[in-house]
């Protein structure tokens, strides 16, 4: 059992409950190493969904109540899965969501939820920052994890020189307070990198200024009495903004 | 002490951290009872504000390092405000944000903290709900909640009765993912409500009935394969688009 306690570092992570397991095994099969359920679910038609599921992919399958209890930490969890982390990798091609150094796992999951919602389905991550494979973050993500692809890297600099396409270049969008363009006013062009510095610290002076040099500074436009919108409710504004502009 | 750890039947509460404490002595001074500082705070800027406050309003203001502690369960904060619970209420005029049943602490503060980033500040919330004093939601309000009006009702039906206006009818838009119209395609007329079901739930049938009978239910337009936004992301979109439309 205790080789399923989560670490970072681990190999493996691990989903808690019916609905994120569901996503896991119809979005990535191959990873799923093994499923176990509760035999509290029994009534519960997700619990037919996921055996059917496991039976359509070979995915290993079985009870125990008590594993079940211990990995969620509740009573009322009925399902989890076991997965090997895998890697995903966004493209030259894709419009981006960048996160600088994100720190909470709730936000990250709510923010990947977004993300699907939206249809931008890259995500760039700039260290230190939370583990999007902690079953806290999968969770807040209700499974929408499973369906994007993502890439961390040491630094925002590593990541424009990793994508860099002189053929087709990238526009940069850096949401900022400070920003001299409002959201209401811009049409993103393609490819486009939607970018949020970190809930308590924002951008650096020296990320702005790479920002500018191929791309600019975006405001959402508000109340000017207010420390910021919090970080996943101004990036569901941009990624709607993106998903229905014409 | 015993009498500072937070019950819902309370009459006071109490807010954690520099930030939220000089919201409310700004926004509410009249509510604020005693303020408590810690002396670890002593070179924060914050504080200094604090202390400059409680002069200029003559609210009391006293050190106890172990109180701050034990009422934020932290090391981390140095100021905490205990205050009156008050009533705020929102007017038939106003626009409004209708909660139905909203379950999350976290949440109701985000969305607060949004409501005030977009300039629609008066609140309703139908039981059985959040407690908005709880510590915790004043805390994911960043404070917020000091600056909004707010009313909780035990059904739907009272809320509507008690806004009844024969000269001026309020236009109700409930968000719902079976909406016919969608976000984009409308303008709120005022004076309207913005109403979100629960999380888990979204709305009953009853609900949407009330709400068809003297406005429509909207949909924000989305990626049809996923189960539906966070909701503070949702009722996020929906206040930016009532904050920017012409």
């Amino acid at each position: 059992m205790q080789k399923y306690l989560y670490k970072k570092t681990s190999k493996e992570s691990y989903t808690i409950g019916v609905y994120t397991t569901i996503e896991l095994l119809k979005a990535r099969p191959e990873s799923v190493i093994e499923v176990i359920l509760s035999s509290k679910g029994e009534r519960n038609k997700g619990i037919h969904k996921i055996i059917e599921l496991c039976k359509k992919n070979k995915t290993p399958l079985k009870y125990n109540d008590n594993l079940v209890g211990k990995l969620t930490r509740s009573d009322n969890n009925y399902a989890v899965a076991i997965f090997k982390k895998y890697s995903a990798d966004p493209t030259k091609h894709d419009n981006h969501l960048v996160l600088i150094k994100p720190s909470d796992m709730g936000n990250t999951g709510t923010i990947i939820r977004s993300m699907t919602a939206f249809n931008l389905t890259s995500l760039i991550i700039i260290k230190p920052a939370v583990d999007i494979f902690d079953p806290k973050t999968v969770r807040s993500s209700m499974g929408s994890l499973f369906g994007i692809k993502f890439r961390y890297f040491d630094s925002f600099e590593d990541y424009l020189k990793g994508f860099e396409n002189l053929s087709r270049p990238r526009h940069l969008y850096g949401f900022d307070i400070s920003g001299k363009k409002s959201l209401t006013d811009i049409k993103f062009e393609k490819p486009y990198s939607l970018i949020f510095g970190n809930e308590g610290e924002g951008f650096v002076e020296k990320i702005k200024e790479q920002i500018t040099k191929s791309g600019e500074l975006v405001k959402i436009p508000q109340n000017e009495n207010i420390d910021s919108l919090n970080l996943s409710v101004a990036v569901g504004i941009a990624l709607f903004k993106g998903f229905t502009e014409k």
